[in-house]
């Protein structure tokens, strides 16, 4: 069992802000992060696959594979866009690291056959999330 | 002569289009960074002085005046702000690294009596702007 | 379950050097570390929580209050200190990384009630100590 | 229980081909790693053990020795050559990251006397593997 | 005038040996550089054009623009190759990050119509090399 | 010409105090740097040579010699000590970034030939001095 991480960048704006609270408790959930105009972040995204090698080339998983399947499912919807308003499956997302690293998560798991370990979710250099598949859904049931 | 630096991080959303340009040359110059509601990066701003130390503190200038002036000028008013719509200073500017740079060193070089040698702003991990007062004003006159 | 990590640095003095030890093996075992008058580093301690996050914030933990617990319990009283002699909390630990990550978790955890996943410590960019709670006290019973 | 972790850096030529693939295989595969004369990278090595610290110490491993180990099993072995050709024990395998990290494993393994936890492998800024003996040879008998 | 910045990466095996030295010689100099397989590095270059916004754009050039004329200038001839034997126009130069950083220079400057500033050419994380135009010909005359 | 740049990182203790000042004024200035006992960084120091690369080696000067030259005149003096007590040749030099900046030049400078361009000295990550030897010695009256 190796684990493989590949790591990308995009950048995108978001505004945390959430409809079950009203406006006084999002500035004080959220504080400048509640900007309207929203503000944003070169986010640092780092997919880590789980797996035997294939004695035949010594691979996890094909790299490009990997990057294929993360530009296609996360990074090419998310890049140089608004997070709140551009993504359509974010609709109903609170837009901070921890929701975003489940979402991702949901929209990578169903492409990598089983091997998908962690994502993880850098958006700044000081806070970062990850998750790990071991909570189902968006919405804690 | 010692060049000083200090190193600031915010993070900000910003769209670039031009009223100079129509919608066409917009998307055509600025392509996926015109995206109507915008994106975003976590700037770094490295703010330099230029100066002999003072012989008795052994400083050019104290990092902690350094930090209140660069702060109260530039990252209080841009911080977890929408550049295009937030700014009173910014109207106007179209917010590539190139033109902040320069707006940024003009809020700054007020407050450094002299000292101000360059303002280098990161857009990305790949992009960067430096400005050393070397041109008087935004629209070169 | 997500993984939330904040980051923070902060610059203190240590000296390697243990009363369980004679000077020779003091020499021996820390080598330059043992220096007399202490040397320092620039540390970045990484915070980690585990949680859901509530449906509510989407935030397993608000980051204000990881930074505010952090600060108060760790970095308040070690930035710009020497860490044998001005936290008095660490007196008798010997401050190795390893050691300090130990002290550090049994600071925090109170805190973060129940959330508290792991305590990194980077001592140079080379170096790294991390603790999981693993192990329940400085003095292996 | 403490991670301990120490980071090395070395240089290396590598070129990915399988004897177990035809040529259009291995370029299909491979693609440009498959260049003849190979390319190269600066690689980063994370070597982790895993104990409890002595309490004599503060340590749970000397970082000295955790230095020599490293460099005597393998980077003095690996830094400033090709992978594919200079290395007897590499013979026969493919240097991906991920065997890379599995070989770099089995070679560490034996100097750390049951403390070593998991070895980790940046091949560039974007990539990296770790192993963690979970998987006890290289060609899965 | 303003500065603007662009950062790729490449990877690439080079081995340093030199025809006016004979062989003791270069080892002498080289040491484990002078390795006959080689050894390889990944590469940053930072390429910087120095010039006035247009008032239009903001933009002293687009940076698509840069990355187009990097590319295939420089990054599609050396990226994954080795630099001794697979690229023409380096036939003779010894690849030093300093030659190299010239020879980059010598096949960017045609293109950037007179608003090249500086070549940087990182080889590890310790070692640079930077060349601004200020010396003609890579054969010394 | 071409500019060389080797990189080498040190840790040591320091404290910020002046004889200049009374108790009260050098609270004042350097605030929590003040602390009698001291603290510490990992310093990163940036030695830069400028000079036409030797036609016959492709090298500026070899990076074994900046090596040697840097660790003999600074580093092995500095490394894992207390600039303030430890060190001879910093005796009455206030130990901020911009003194350590021109104290280091100082001593490099005679073994560099000519050649030194410049010392960069980073304090933490966001604190940086540099000095080109544009003043000749510390108290320059």
């Amino acid at each position: 069992m190796v684990y493989l991480t590949r790591r990308t960048t995009f950048s995108a704006a978001h505004r945390l802000w959430s409809n079950h609270l009203n406006e006084a408790e999002n500035y004080a959930v959220y504080d400048k992060c509640a900007n309207p105009n929203g503000h944003g972040h070169n986010y640092v995204l780092e997919v880590t696959v789980r797996g035997a090698p294939d004695p035949r080339t010594g691979m996890v998983m094909n790299l490009t594979d990997m990057k294929k399947i993360t530009n296609e499912r996360v990074i090419d919807w998310v890049d140089h866009k608004h997070l709140n308003y551009d993504v359509s499956w974010l609709e109903g997302v609170i837009p901070t690291a921890e929701m975003l690293a489940i979402a991702f998560w949901e929209r990578l798991e169903p492409g990598f056959q089983g091997l998908l370990y962690e994502v993880k979710l850098h958006e700044t250099e000081n806070n970062m999330a990850a998750y790990r598949g071991e909570r189902q859904s968006l919405e804690g049931e």
